[in-house]
């Protein structure tokens, strides 16, 4: 509503709202619920009401919400139960003028729509000035149909509503796929979408408008809600009205004029200015911040609490939530143990120092005891044992105090197993576990080098970022004591993980056969800890959670 | 292989294995690689050399696994990486001669065949012994079209093979289904299924044959594998070869003539023995079984371990661990603290004494000390504390002796949250996780019942039974203190997880409307719990996990 409003007051004709605003996206099997649909449909019905009354009747509203068919197709086995649908309503002088429902829908990677929706079957213009805009949702354009329709029908606009979720370069992906539309309609492409997080996808904002020949007009800010106007001169429609029952590439068109005149002349606006946009390692930090900060906010906590261990996941993880939420709002925790070393203790409290964080201590010697006491724990039940106890330290005072527990393992370790489950694993949320090692290293410099370039103190201290990674657990340990050097270990995990190589496939890209062989077998045995590790903002082409999903059990092993 | 080798000792002719025997199901993001494919397929290969050389190159086997559509259709945006098929292969002297592709991918409750399958469209025809005989896979007669496709081709038998997961009364589901396709299909059912567990679906075996007219003819175990030999006496076939291209409710009909001289007559085998059958509460506990046995022994353990408490809960899983097991293979452990009751302490030890389990006290009065000397944790958080002590106690004892540790969650703590996540939760897999506790405890009667009745002392001290459930966190405490009467609960429950009402719907039930709103709110706001809840065998209609996904970062709040 407040958009419309400003919107209204710069003097816009049309505003676009993304995909499922009303509602958030993915919203899942709430879909599937009588009220929640029955909710959704009341808020448009609202929105209408509500721009009547302030005198926002005028306006063109295009807004994506959850909908259903029912009534419209029958129920049926196979089809989700009351027909939920994805669906950009056209809301004009208090009323719903017409709808538009998805119609291609994903079911890859993180999407799962031909569980929630039921698909549209129609082409949808809407004639706004004159001037004839074809609406579409998200994947509509990422698939083929819809953009030739638009052309067929002539349309001087394409009007795209999106919940597209970040990834590591899509913003370059999507510019592209504009242009690419925008030549195959013919004509110019507005492209709106979702900013802010929810679990483990990251919505970047990134809304644009393209023009017919290409050219990228303007562009919303990337990562922070954002309110575009853009003036745009566009050619009134010319097609004749189609035939009831005319399909255009499968689909049944239909078009529904809310106004013929031509909009009076009037002076444009000055093209908007072109907001900041991160580069490839920044981009994945503002995500980790929106993730962070939409999910601790969203879930109404205002604080949270991790371990400071003195090492570069810790150290990260703090430096983001310090910027996400504020020092004031985040609480770090040193727990030494006999085997932590002089350097993290003082690292850990460098770096509180450095960053204004409240930092505590709590030894947990005597707590070992404590338990080994009457365990006599040896081994890697020892070394599990400390990851442990600091899990319950912190889980503690974060029941105590209300604070939401940050877990900070990366990606490279959640897909080896590399970490006690119920000890460093534990927490509401974990904002790099989708960030291999190798990239943790590469943004913990980033954010320095922001720093410095601000004229501020890097908040990492520098020997955080050189020191080689240790759990600490025993004496002089080493990561490299379990795995291979994390360069290489990276590398095979993206032949694995994300390219979904088989073992053949991924030593034919020159790897050692015994190292490939390991790092499988790693990766294939630490499923039942990813399954009880926290959500975290999705980063990469193929996160552990939403994108990647394979049994546990799994009798089923790569041959070399 | 060995049921082949079995079946052909016997006389059989045809033989039928389930849905994706091959691989398990379901293999989620497993199918998308290539190398697991080609696997696949290797060893239906291997399957149909080793027949040859046995001598059983005559038998006609169909089975089904994991393949691909690869070169037989494009790759194309939407659709699942290397183009796998869900297929039923039919193999004879030595070869694969044809293969059938599921045709209704089922993509609700716990399946996602859509993002993991293309869809077969062929109507595939068998001829064995001058007998046309259909083939389906699962849904394919959940759904219309390929039922009706056999009787279109006049087939002398509709085979069916499936990977159905178990839920509560499933099984008269199953037979009434098949009842039906022999009508429709106007020919007898053939009806086989998997049998075990992976992860949170148990499949239950029971593969059946009913006659054209309906009859139920014969029927495999119920939660053991079987191999069930059944003669009969078919029609021959009648139809004329279908042109190329003919279709069959829009699929394209194929019939491959294997054999189309009659079988000589022979003597049948007498009908089979029916095995016996469970009733709607020992099959829940059988699917707790095959649930615990089948998740340990893949995985590679060969022993568990739990805390007990005294408590029903832990009592019943228990029961559960030591008849998948074997008593010498689970362990106990009680951690009293000063809260404990006396009677908790005595139950748990009888328990052990009766089941003959290993059973271990490790008191956590020291360990608590420990942990207060410096936090000083109140309230919720004191209680939460003690939970999390001992399951460090049993992830200790895991990690040094190799345990599986068995969470004893029931559902109605799960949906309710009233449990202490990293406490009481942690586990690698949890029995009860789908049995609401009004159900615990008949399914802990209808066990002693069992007991009583084969001449043994009931397992489960009748104290345990009978007392009212407390958590034992803080004197006196009573999980009423906390959660309405559990009759009431989990009717509740039954209304808002597993029919999906809203609030307003379930109060239009006749419950309290300050009653509902409380549960509905402990419900939505566990949903961060659940997530990191180990998985646990289905038994319900909808179980937290595979059936029912709803985002964490959720502010729809049902109104009242």
């Amino acid at each position: 509503m407040d958009s419309c409003r400003d919107a209204a007051a710069r003097g816009a004709h049309l505003v676009a709202l993304p995909e499922m605003v009303l509602t958030g996206y993915p919203t899942e099997d709430l879909g599937f619920r009588k009220s929640f649909i029955e909710a959704s449909q009341q808020c448009v019905s609202e929105l209408a009401e509500r721009l009547m009354e302030e005198g926002l009747g005028h306006l063109v509203v295009v807004v994506g919400h959850l909908d259903s068919a029912y009534g419209r197709i029958e129920e049926r086995v196979g089809l989700p139960k009351n027909l939920p649908t994805n669906t950009a309503s056209v809301i004009t002088g208090g009323h719903i003028v017409c709808r538009y429902d998805k119609h291609h829908l994903p079911n890859y990677g993180v999407f799962d729509e031909f569980r929630h929706f039921v698909p549209g079957e129609e082409c949808q213009i809407i004639q706004v000035g004159g001037i004839d805009i074809a609406i579409a949702i998200c994947e509509d354009i990422w698939q083929h149909g819809p953009s030739a329709a638009a052309r067929a029908a002539e349309a001087g606009l394409l009007l795209v509503l999106n919940g597209s979720p970040y990834e590591a370069a899509k913003d370059d992906a999507r510019l592209r796929l504009c242009q690419d539309r925008a030549a195959e309609a013919g004509c110019a492409v507005g492209y709106v979408n979702l900013c802010g997080g929810q679990d483990e996808l990251v919505f970047e904002g990134d809304s644009m408008v393209v023009a017919a020949d290409g050219t990228c007009i303007a562009r919303a800010r990337h990562f922070e809600p954002d309110l575009l106007i853009v003036d745009l001169d566009l050619p009134a429609a010319t097609a004749p009205m189609p035939d009831p029952g005319e399909r255009f590439f499968g689909l049944r068109a239909k078009r529904d004029v809310i106004s013929a005149e031509p909009v009076a002349p009037y002076d444009p606006d000055p093209t908007p200015a072109t907001p900041r946009r991160w580069d490839p390692v920044g981009e994945r930090y503002q995500a980790i911040l929106s993730g962070v900060r939409d999910y601790v906010t969203k879930n109404g906590f205002r604080s949270v609490l991790l371990g400071l261990s003195g090492g570069i996941d810790s150290a990260l993880v703090a430096t983001a939530a310090v910027d996400a939420l504020g020092a004031d709002n985040v609480y770090c925790v040193s727990n030494p143990s006999q085997w932590s070393t002089d350097h993290s203790k003082s690292d850990a409290a460098e770096l509180a120092r450095r960053q204004g964080l409240h930092f505590d201590t709590v030894a947990i010697a005597p707590i070992v005891d404590a338990f080994q006491e009457p365990l006599q724990l040896t081994g890697l039940a020892e070394e599990n044992l400390q990851a442990r106890i600091r899990a319950v330290v912190w889980m503690g005072l974060s029941n105590q105090n209300g604070h939401l527990v940050l877990a900070c393992g990366n990606k490279s370790e959640l897909a080896t197993g590399y970490s006690t489950i119920y000890g460093d694993a534990v927490g509401g949320f974990a904002p790099i576990k989708d960030l291999p090692k190798t990239l943790v290293w590469e943004v913990a410099k980033w954010r320095n080098a922001q720093a410095v370039s601000n004229g501020e103190t890097p908040p990492i201290p520098e020997g955080i970022i050189a020191k080689p990674p240790s759990a600490e657990l025993r004496p002089g340990q080493l990561d490299t004591d379990s795995l291979p050097p994390y360069d290489l270990l990276d590398a095979i995990l993206d032949a694995y993980v994300e390219r979904d190589l088989g073992s053949q496939a991924v030593i034919a890209e020159g790897f050692d056969p015994a190292t490939v062989e390991k790092v499988i077998g790693l990766v294939d045995r630490a499923e039942y800890k990813r399954r009880q590790y926290p959500p975290g903002p999705k980063l990469s082409k193929r996160n552990f959670g939403r994108d990647r999903r394979v049994p546990i059990t799994n009798l089923w092993r790569e041959h070399l």
